[in-house]
């Protein structure tokens, strides 16, 4: 099989016995040392920076050329000047290195027919070396399992979310996002210009990779528009795919165009490749992020009726618009189900039709949120469980700041609880947290932590009620 | 003319000479006291608590009945169990109080005819008196100007935007989130069931309002369609009338009548009554706030083409695919413009088309901001400027946060100075600011920092390209 042909071939570039930094410097400012010194801070085993400039580079022997490195060197990360380019690759042709990054920008994208040459001329040396060519104009490779990444300071943890960026501010930006999402990854691989390997291989890759549970898209434009369907569609059979599309308005197109040299291709015609079972569309960044989020957290729902429980007559109108206007139903719950709620929940000013808003009555006895979560669930007309809080409960100024967070505390060991009872006796049903704004500035920071805790307990947690639904409409795709 | 007659009515209620507080305990967790404390908080001059079982509240005597208050009493707020609502309002009545504010819930909106007869019964007996009701099951009014507040803490600073909330969470939420936006209020009024008064006469009162330049509205549903109508259409051909419907699905109008106890009424008929000129629906609370802020802050722009500055090429076609989603268009800049710009930023890795992603030029020099507005301000076909930043600049883990800190204190500065460049030379052209979430998390209180001074300085800041867009695309219907 091709596939597995590839497959083979990329391994040794996501798995390198060494690792070239062409660029790496004693500037802590220019991008070369900010490759080299993600290599460092991962403590990656045969790291070499090559810069005919400098002798030692943080306290190792730099190298004139990859040819000079003593040790086998399978992937290189190339940030030099566009005129010693095609020097450079030559150089890493003929130490036999299997997969170079191009972080160099300049060719292609810039509209001009000397880019393109360029790209051309590169891919020629690289295809008489049997080498392959990731960007130009890319960021290249994080992967935790070996240690490969293209900047310091991201997490080592290793996860099953693989992502595939056109660019490499959007893969940037997750690397370094995921752990307010809680998010964790297999890989990340920005490719820029993919004037060689571009998201079809990549997908292709990671399809076959089994550390690999979901794939993530981002891309601008693909050469091969067929290749990239079949690839797509079965890709989509093994494992979600989330893609998201960039430059989508002719303007955008535009602007991908200047970005990665992208023929973006209509609208019309993505949303049709796109619509195939297992793919999943997403609009934006915050909407990638919260829907990798529900699948790595949650089961897809049976379906689309949701339970909401919390607190307020106006947000439960307001939440109910919202979640209904992206596709999922808040329907009535059955009468019994509103008689076993009416029989906990003090009548006055509340509602037990779904949503349940208990307005001020949960801020006195918390423990009304998980006794009547525990009666909804049990409605075999509910799919999807949807609580939303707020760090300061009402906002009101009568309530100490002690009062709060005593119960910010206690709604995260409840929380905490109703995620265990789901579990347990409910699992298809999917449970998640909106944590809404605060009135006050002051309880961000309460609602930042408080995301921070509910994700390390493996709850699902959403910071507005739009964001939520958008993530669960798309988890109810994988059903 | 009708409507000076009840402007001339409603006055004496928004600008009493005494109000009584009924239900105010020694208890500070009731409403009761809540509603009485926030007009000790205020230092509203005459306040009279009335409950029969206590002596004195707050240190202040606690009257038997409103008839026993010495003073006039035009404002009463009424926080009493059902079963005292009638002995009440008719001692509100006997003591020619002008209008009432009836917190306690359970009537129309818990469908019970016995709930409906009381809204009759208090109706009947308010007509007798000439006395006006507003809710009952709401939190009434809030008016710097007369020292008004329905909870403590409210902001005391008189503004020019009225909002009128059948919701009183999220009067409540507007009023206390108000300094997040920079919003600030002539008045704020809560009426809940509306038994009696309505949008509709606080659409007519606000409309002849002079300090109220702006009105927002949340409405679940009104009596008398035809009336609201043409209050809307007079009121909006005089000032900007914001328009929230709450309620627009099935099931989010059962959540509403479950709320207010309105008929929320079809969404096609109120698409048709909100589509008149001056009206703007906004669909949730972020988007209300955020089109307040771009109302109170800039002047409608003559046109949709907007200017996008900031850094990263994926942000760029990102950012451009939102806008021109909701309705902006990020069109190519002219010739002369594209050839100046390109005069003053670095060739590689940028874009100067529109939008300008200067990509990490920007960090390294942060005047190149300045300088590319000034020359995008002078293009004739752009109406609109946007730059998006974010707190942390790349999130990148080189740069030390003694650095980062200096560069936001930098980028505030020269945000200032674009501000100040715009309203002396191009004041009929907008500029905002989208603030970027960081990468990492304890940026956030820096985002909130910064986004405070910038709503401080008169500068209009969004918090995503989406909030942003729609603020705008809103802001442009006015033009």
């Amino acid at each position: 099989m091709t596939s597995y042909s590839i497959n083979h071939r990329l391994d040794p570039i996501f798995n390198p016995r060494g690792v070239a930094v062409i660029g790496a410097s004693n500037n802590p400012a220019k991008f070369g040392s900010m490759f080299f010194n993600a290599l460092l801070d991962t403590k990656f085993p045969c790291v070499y920076p090559v810069n005919p400039s400098e002798e030692e580079i943080s306290g190792l022997r730099s190298f004139k050329t990859v040819q000079d490195i003593p040790g086998p060197v399978d992937y290189a990360l190339i940030s030099v000047p566009i005129s010693r380019i095609i020097d450079v690759i030559e150089d890493c042709g003929r130490k036999s290195v299997k997969g170079v990054t191009i972080f160099t920008a300049g060719f292609s994208e810039g509209g001009t027919g000397e880019g393109m040459d360029l790209e051309r001329q590169m891919l020629k040396i690289a295809k008489d070396y049997d080498m392959r060519l990731i960007g130009p104009n890319c960021i290249g490779i994080y992967c935790p399992s070996s240690s490969l990444a293209f900047f310091p300071g991201l997490s080592r943890e290793e996860g099953s979310i693989g992502f595939i960026s056109q660019s490499g501010g959007h893969a940037e930006e997750l690397a370094r996002q995921a752990s307010k999402w809680g998010l964790t990854f297999s890989k990340i691989i920005s490719y820029g210009n993919g004037c060689d390997l571009e998201s079809t291989d990549f997908l292709e890759y990671l399809g076959e990779d089994n550390g690999t549970k979901t794939v993530a898209l981002y891309v601008e434009g693909v050469r091969d528009g067929p290749r990239f369907l079949n690839t797509l569609r079965r890709v989509a059979g093994l494992k979600p795919v989330i893609v998201w599309k960039g430059g989508t308005t002719e303007n955008s197109a535009r602007a991908a165009a200047s970005h990665t040299g992208s023929m973006a291709g209509s609208y019309a015609i993505w949303n049709t490749v796109l619509n195939c079972p297992g793919v999943i569309r997403v609009q934006d960044f915050e909407e990638l992020g919260d829907t990798l989020l529900s699948i790595q957290c949650l089961k897809p729902p049976k379906g689309r009726n949701v339970a909401v429980v919390g607190a307020g007559g106006g947000f439960s109108v307001a939440v109910t618009d919202i979640l209904e206007r992206a596709g999922l139903i808040v329907r009535r719950f059955a009468p019994e189900t509103i008689d076993r709620l009416n029989e906990i929940i003090p009548p006055l000013g509340t509602g037990t039709k779904n949503p349940i808003d208990m307005s001020y009555f949960l801020m006195q006895d918390i423990s009304l949120l998980k006794k009547s979560i525990e009666i909804i669930a049990d409605d075999p007309n509910i799919d999807i469980i949807l609580t939303h809080i707020s760090p300061d409960f009402t906002g009101n100024d009568a309530l100490s700041d002690t009062f709060i967070s005593k119960k910010q505390v206690e709604i995260v060991e409840i929380l905490s609880d109703i995620k265990a009872f789901i579990e347990k006796r409910f699992s298809e049903k999917p449970f998640a947290v909106i944590l809404n704004a605060p009135a006050k500035i002051e309880y961000e920071i309460d609602r930042l932590e408080i995301n921070e805790t509910l994700l390390e307990k493996g709850i699902s947690v959403y910071l507005s009620a739009t964001r939520a639904a958008k993530a669960l409409v798309n988890l109810s795709l994988l059903a």
